[in-house]
């Protein structure tokens, strides 16, 4: 009998999310928990292995053919185990494969892979990517995240880690992002340096309705607060994301001259600024693309929010269960 | 009976080059004739199949398998086609398969492949890249080309034209490169822009031979010339190849972030430096790649030469045998 449903998980460090999916329906049951990673990662762990049980209760008998899990930080290559996920400290390396089997039964299947791919993979079979069977997806939140599909999978790298289009450089002499690498497109549309550029960028508009959303000095700009005053009509937050739609367009201009892959997805909060951030970005892209690689260059706004993380959990299973990796019972 | 010999071709816009290879000894015959490009389509295309003739006439009888070609230019997916080749002056879109089955025998197996692809592929099979399933490959000649071997074989991208490292930028306000992107790798370290950078470097270095050597203006300067100054060691070359592998260094950190393919294979005229200018781009990259990414990242110098990609073109067809897509006889 094929087994239809898989639970998929995101593994943030704010909350836990967890979804039960049915694999042309998507989505058919979910639950959410915070991560309380402060308490560090035993406590994580357990509230995982609560919280897949709830949503296993939730589905028809003996239906589930595993367990899919995005999760930040770096993933080994055999996708069980997680390494210093940032934002849950004391996290060294855990296997969470051993961990949920140890707990849920030897049988059940677990796949971890880096939330970013997750992601993409997502919108590869439920969102935006779904008529392509290559994309780069860009996410754009607190950090700039990236994930590249290729003949509709994950496309690894050697190791497990490709797809760090945050960190790719646009200035050598550029900025420094988190991770010290100078110009960083991350340096330029993170979170927090969004909110630095902003403080310059908006003393020319006064009138900003970000300055009393922000905060004082800008700091708690988020990238919804940008997207909301842009789309009411905001000059400054227009310009803002202008600004860094431009930014955005270098760095997909060189991920494109390299991977030969033209369609791009672009999801994460200043996202859902869709065109006002896009069409800056689409105008310049052009203009880091080498001719020849021009035509038929789409940059695409992924609408399935949070969800997306879920669904490509979920769909790390269902990929095991098509490749006979698993075999259904 | 499987056919062991495959003819591998380098179609430059000077020479054309051609070698029988047989698949483990490797180049057993090689020949060379003027591209002559300035004649125009037709005549390089009759030189192509007389050159073939000479070289199928060395082979044993009934022995070789296909045609291999690496080229210049824009190739189709399926391998057959080759558009705009620069250097050959006049040549719009030519099916070449067509051509030399005309000419040769419908039955002889023909595949075009990008040039820089080819010489990878050459690398992979027969070079400093036998060791590894994946890396990325950068030539530094006239321009700067590169290709991405992953899984033991050319990474083409959605359209065949993934690799293309040249025109990725490193500062999108940067200077202009021949494709009009602004900071492309290429314009600083390609033929030209090396010249320009020298006038100024080198005023610092009046002792140096390369201001006889390269002509007023440096305008003659050959990555050749730049590299024997070096090993000899003028200061003045040592320091132009210390700047260039800075810059080198950049665009490798951003492709690394991107692929997690951490060897890199670097050939062409300047790479005969070794290690005066991949020392500079080995300390570089590690500023450039994202921490996670750091460990294991290995620049090697392409040591075969220009017989790579007449070996790379080959390989083509022992691949094609592999996947059983030509039937031996």
């Amino acid at each position: 009998m094929t087994k239809h449903y898989a639970i998929g998980i995101d593994l943030g460090g704010t909350n836990i999310k967890a979804a039960l999916v049915e694999r042309s329906a998507g989505v058919v049951f979910a639950q959410s928990t915070p991560t309380e990673a402060d308490r560090g990662a035993d406590h994580v762990l357990r509230r995982i292995v609560g919280l897949v049980r709830e949503v296993i209760a939730a589905a028809p008998k003996k239906e589930v053919a595993g367990i899919g899990i995005g999760a930040p930080g770096t993933i080994d290559w055999d996708r069980t185990s997680i390494s210093y996920p940032p934002n849950i400290p004391g996290w060294t390396k855990v296997n969470l494969r051993d961990v949920l089997q140890e707990h849920l039964g030897e049988n059940i299947h677990v796949v971890v892979e880096n939330d970013a791919n997750v992601a993409a993979l997502g919108s590869a079979h439920y969102g935006a990517g779904r008529p392509y069977d290559a994309f780069i997806m860009v996410t754009l939140g607190t950090g700039v995240g990236g994930a590249i599909i290729y003949q509709n999978t994950i496309f690894r790298g050697a190791t497990g880690g490709a797809g760090e289009i945050g960190h790719m450089t646009i200035d050598y002499e550029g900025p420094m992002a988190r991770s010290g690498v100078a110009g960083a497109i991350e340096a330029y549309l993170g979170q927090r340096f969004l909110s630095r550029h902003a403080r310059y960028r908006l003393l020319n508009y006064l009138d900003s309705p970000l300055h009393q959303d922000a905060g004082p000095d800008m700091v708690d700009l988020t990238p919804e607060m940008l997207s909301n005053a842009a789309g009411g009509g905001d000059e400054g937050a227009l310009s803002m994301l202008a600004w860094a739609g431009h930014k955005l367009g270098c760095v997909l201009g060189a991920a494109i001259n390299l991977l030969d892959i033209r369609i791009v997805i672009v999801g994460g909060g200043v996202s859902a600024a869709g065109d006002l951030i896009l069409g800056p970005a689409r105008e310049t892209v052009q203009h880091f693309i080498k001719p020849g690689l021009r035509e038929g260059v789409l940059l695409l706004q992924e609408t399935l929010g949070n969800e997306v993380g879920m669904l490509g959990a979920a769909y790390l299973v269902f990929e095991l269960l098509d490749t006979h990796a698993l075999t259904p019972e």
